[in-house]
């Protein structure tokens, strides 16, 4: 019922050109983009208002940036090398001019901090919400998959954990968010760098990009590679914003199923990573973590210091509105 | 925000294993899959509910049949071979059951009809409309870009058009729409099949799929060819349901404006088409139609036999809500 007008604002936003990398054969404005290597890696994000940001937390800029972030990160997460994206916007008529350039603006600069160019997409009005969907395309000769956790193999993190789930939390309390936890919520760095770093050297035998929170993303590894995930509640590095904020347990907690800190969970041959995790913190100036260890079994565990498991007890985070976690 | 709840609809959705297939590397279930092939061709389209479709007017599994159509037409327009599709949807926490299920149905239906695999995507709720979001995903060693037109070309349609728009009109206006005009809304058939045929044989030097209708998208192919084109009135193929329920001027409109026939418009070198075009027809069923050809110059035009040049007066199609051409 309605082609037409969005021509007129993904013009304004679509370089005219290719861009000019050996990768892209071909950039936007003709019916498809073509891009070329060995092995292409794709994922879909989608951000809807109301849903995945408030527009009263974050500028326009902040709101394309982030959804952008989400979407890079799973490219992170196999350790490809990234290509281009291709965003699908939904917006509001009110939001059709300064708006949409901005949430476009926000999304093309995270997306050029990784190397990735603006490869096409669709713009659309929207009688509701604005939604942005981002398609991140890359290449991955030797993606490192889910499921390539061994028994035996420590598990590593990036970064630090919780920080977006704080900023979360205290909007939601009408709470003066703290300013640290809200640049993890509201600029969220995609790890391809760090992820590329890893797997060129071999280290990274099976990963992913933290979105739902360690617990839940530890799960779907373990899942993947038919494992059991233990962690040491003692070796999870909190991002400190959490540790000022929130007590103990309830840090934890948040480090482990806030979600959306989009830092990279994996899993190295035991004793390989500690050679490296000076190079690599030294390279990267962010924290890497060796939190636990690949066990028998499966699901994801604390462990102690004999070994022993107990029930994480919460299996990852949900929604701000709260249906189960806050 | 809120990521988790999504996750268990999208695994509802996305088949637990890789699609057996050589140009598939890695399926759904991982943070990306990961495809394979020469030139790999992208596009996504975006259809929300209110902008691109009506929920009264279609069922669940034609609103996500639909989508898909749109989407793989723009395969279709390169001449690339399909290999998959991902899909992100916003859906209603109304239709998060049976109804998200039905437009899943409908995607896949239409995407294994010609080939494409299920390859990954997202799902959110949407606190407004349902909104689909489907990026396409093929090989394209030989693309057929917009760009390639050359003066002296014949332009070339397939199929009937206007059907589509006359059924959008029938819808507004409250009137009982032609059941064949429906079924050009409701079920519309990327030619991808077709195009691959025509590519194939070295027909088609300049190509779109027909989304904004002939005038459009024509004008399109013009720019990017940097060339005039002539359509000669008396040639249009007009979609039967619209010849019966509209004069002569009317018709004629509606067939170059009506838009989302998903028919394509290609160029080809002179005379060579016809010894190609009852081949064709024979092979797909489906008219093929010279309607004009490539001049020097620019824009879209009329021309009579003795090659005066009109202006069409119309320039492409906008709103069902009517902001230019109703």
């Amino acid at each position: 019922m309605a082609r037409g007008p969005e021509f007129d604002l993904i013009r304004r936003f679509l370089p005219r050109q290719s861009p000019e990398r050996p990768d892209v054969r071909l950039g936007p404005g003709d019916d498809c983009a073509i891009v070329v290597g060995d092995g292409i890696a794709l994922s879909a994000d989608m951000s809807v208002e109301g849903v995945h940001f408030r527009r009263d937390w974050l500028s326009f800029q902040e709101i394309g940036g982030r959804a952008a972030a989400a979407a890079l990160s799973d490219l992170a997460a196999m350790a490809a090398r990234p290509i281009g994206i291709l965003v699908s916007l939904a917006i509001p008529e009110a939001d059709a001019g300064e708006a949409a350039v901005e949430v476009m603006d926000g999304i093309r600069r995270v997306a050029a901090d990784v190397g990735a160019a603006l490869l096409g997409g669709d713009t659309t009005r929207s009688p509701g919400p604005l939604a942005i969907d981002v398609t991140v395309v890359g290449e991955a000769p030797n993606p490192v998959p889910r499921s390539g956790a061994a028994v035996g193999d420590e598990v590593w993190v990036t970064g630090e954990l919780g920080g977006s789930g704080l900023f979360v939390r205290q909007m939601l309390a009408g709470e003066r968010p703290s300013r640290r936890a809200r640049e993890r919520f509201a600029a969220p760095v995609p790890r391809v760098a760090e992820a590329r770093w890893l797997a060129g050297r071999g280290l990274a035998r099976a990963m992913i990009d933290l979105s739902d929170g360690l617990a839940g993303d530890a799960a779907h590894l373990s899942a993947a590679s038919g494992v059991a995930i233990l962690l040491a509640p003692e070796l999870i590095p909190i991002h400190p914003s959490v540790r000022r904020h929130a007590r103990r347990d309830d840090a934890l907690r948040l480090a482990i199923s806030g979600g959306e800190d989009y830092e990279l969970c994996f899993t190295a041959p035991i004793g390989l990573m500690e050679q490296h995790a000076e190079a690599f913190r030294a390279a990267f100036r962010i924290p890497l973590t060796c939190v636990g260890r690949v066990s028998g079994g499966d699901g994801v565990w604390w462990t102690d210091a004999e070994g022993h498991r107990q029930p994480l007890g919460t299996s990852g985070y949900q929604h701000f509105g709260g249906e189960r976690d806050g």
